[in-house]
């Protein structure tokens, strides 16, 4: 499995795995791919900086990437309390009620609850920025819109390509003018934000798009070597995998005592069909797992989700309080469609070797056909 | 292009083209694919009789089939005076004051208005497999559900194989358990009615669950060459396109003069986000083109549609006053994502040209990839 991005980016095979977990990042660059960091999850600098220099020591000297989340829309900068001032109390009312609903316990005194909340804001996205810079990174993605022009620029004086997920024609169009230099085009079967076009028909309108210069990677529902196959057929040059492994060995996330998680074991048993897209997580669509608290906010008494960031900072606690608890019924937890096909923990060397495999007889199967 | 069912089906290429015009559905059937006719919009025996006629003379020996609307679950006998008694004045009036607000006139007095109703009935279905079976046609498919089980075996016992759609894995197993021969793993990308689960995650669930004795056609998001050797590397045998040929010049339904229909160039003008999935147009979720029709049930004033078949019935006569008011921006028709490269008229012998020549470009990139 070879395309063109192997010899740009350095890389064995054109699959990128995003991920929050080093330990899967380093593992998917060391089997041959691009790992690639979220850093979402980081409030400080010096907690990215800690886990980069361990991404360094552990991968071997193969490529790796970094995620950041900049909105590009929204006015983040203030402080946390002046936009705690506009969630209305209603929505906070029906969270504190739904919780209690549904049986999670309020966090122990002292324990931090703003997890994640930071990292979407444009000030911490930029010092994430700047601390990665200063480490051997092969990419930058953006997770929502094009990343701010000044970005760009600095990760290319670096020589670090830029990266973008665009759920239409409109957005990859967009990127392009701004300079990104990959386009993710991300369908609606995938986990997280994302649109309404499914990877069938967005794929090959955002590679026709946006012309040979710009590298295409497909994302959305690609768990399998058939699947990274219909994505080259397609015509993406590499295929971008969130979801996928979130239940491979090396993600300890989220799990307290060196077992699953709990969010884990909800992944294991869930079904193509235990999706939702909705504006609960982070006020804009997003593909959740659907579970009692994905349900509670589809019901005639809940409230509309906030817009980018409220809704964010309003389930922030909420978030901390369904992972402290453990249910597998009350998870929230981004994952797409391809979930249906998370039915054991694996290490990634083992997922990327049946890729591999898998792409290879998928190849053979359409050569056939061909002749 | 070229896999098993060809010999199995006696086709040229693994394509089947759905559509409602036997003059599309005979040149697919023509150029080496085989065209499945719609039978829903013929009320009565005899118009299928001769329609089915004029397919026997016009496609050279080849293969075709029919599509015909059999709901497993609905209780559908009876007149349709006792079904219009089942529809709530709200819904009426509802109905009438959007075609007035939208323009569009009442019918001329005497106009059948009763269009696409009735052959949604068990009855009138059933003697569409009579008529069919009295012709030599090579496929029986139907459009929701597993047909009855008396339906299939009157059809195996002439000899003729029975396809079914499926959203989910469990449509897929429940097909196979009654007998169904080809299941078509239908994606949320899919025009007409479909279900939430993409063709990317869908495609290879099904193949894995329905087993190596069942076929497999992918349907939803189909309409080129890559589109095609995508579905095959996800597993699939073949394709199932329905949108596509709606832009086919051939394609004449709707058409007064022989121009191009209100439909056709509301369907030219609109990109892949300009479609919707609702219950609007049957009473079950199927995706139709987005216009002022559409937009106007999804308003805070519009009422809940009405459960199959009434909602069928409580918009049949709107369908025939929209189709004759020619209004390209009020449109009641079922199409799928692909509809955003359906960007200008062509022969359905040039399509099929293309579709091939495209689909070997994306082999060789493929074979290329895996060596």
């Amino acid at each position: 499995m070879r395309t063109d991005i192997c010899e740009r980016f350095g890389i064995e095979y054109p699959i990128f795995g995003f991920t929050p977990s080093e330990h899967v990042a380093a593992a998917i660059t060391r089997a041959g791919g691009m790992g690639v960091l979220g850093c979402v999850r980081f409030n400080e600098a010096d907690e990215l900086e800690e886990v980069l220099n361990w991404m360094d020591e552990n991968t071997d000297g193969k490529p790796y990437g970094v995620d950041i989340v900049m909105p590009a829309k929204i006015p983040t900068e203030g402080t946390t309390m002046d936009l705690d001032a506009l969630i209305p109390a209603e929505h906070r009312a029906f969270v504190d009620r739904t919780l209690n609903d549904l049986g999670v316990p309020p966090l122990a005194t002292g324990h931090a609850h703003a997890v994640g909340v930071l990292g979407w804001l444009h000030s911490v996205a930029r010092s994430h920025v700047d601390v990665a810079l200063k480490h051997p990174i092969k990419l930058i993605a953006n997770a929502l819109g094009s990343p701010p022009k000044d970005i760009i620029d600095q990760s290319h004086e670096h020589g670090v390509p830029v990266a973008a997920l665009a759920g239409a024609v409109s957005h990859a169009r967009h990127h392009v003018e701004n300079g990104v230099d990959i386009v993710i085009a991300q369908g609606y079967e995938a986990g997280g934000h994302t649109g309404e076009i499914a990877s069938m028909v967005l794929v090959p309108e955002i590679v026709d798009a946006v012309g040979d210069d710009t590298v295409v990677l497909a994302a959305g529902g690609i768990g399998s070597g058939r699947q990274i196959a219909a994505a080259l057929a397609l015509g993406a040059q590499g295929v971008w995998m969130g979801s996928y492994w979130l239940t491979c060995s090396e993600y300890k996330l989220g799990s307290a005592a060196g077992g699953l998680s709990a969010t884990q074991r909800a992944l294991l048993a869930a079904t193509s069909s235990d999706t939702v897209r909705t504006r609960i997580f982070s006020g804009k669509p997003a593909r959740l797992l659907k579970t009692k608290w994905t349900e509670a906010w589809s019901k005639p008494d809940a409230p509309s989700p906030l817009p980018m960031p409220l809704q964010n900072i309003l389930v922030g606690e909420a978030h901390a309080r369904i992972a402290a608890s453990a249910d597998p019924e009350v998870v929230a937890m981004p994952v797409g469609q391809i979930v249906g096909r998370m039915n054991e923990i694996r290490s990634v060397a083992d997922v990327m070797t049946g890729l591999i495999a898998e792409f290879d007889a998928a190849a053979t199967r359409i050569t056939k056909a061909a002749n």
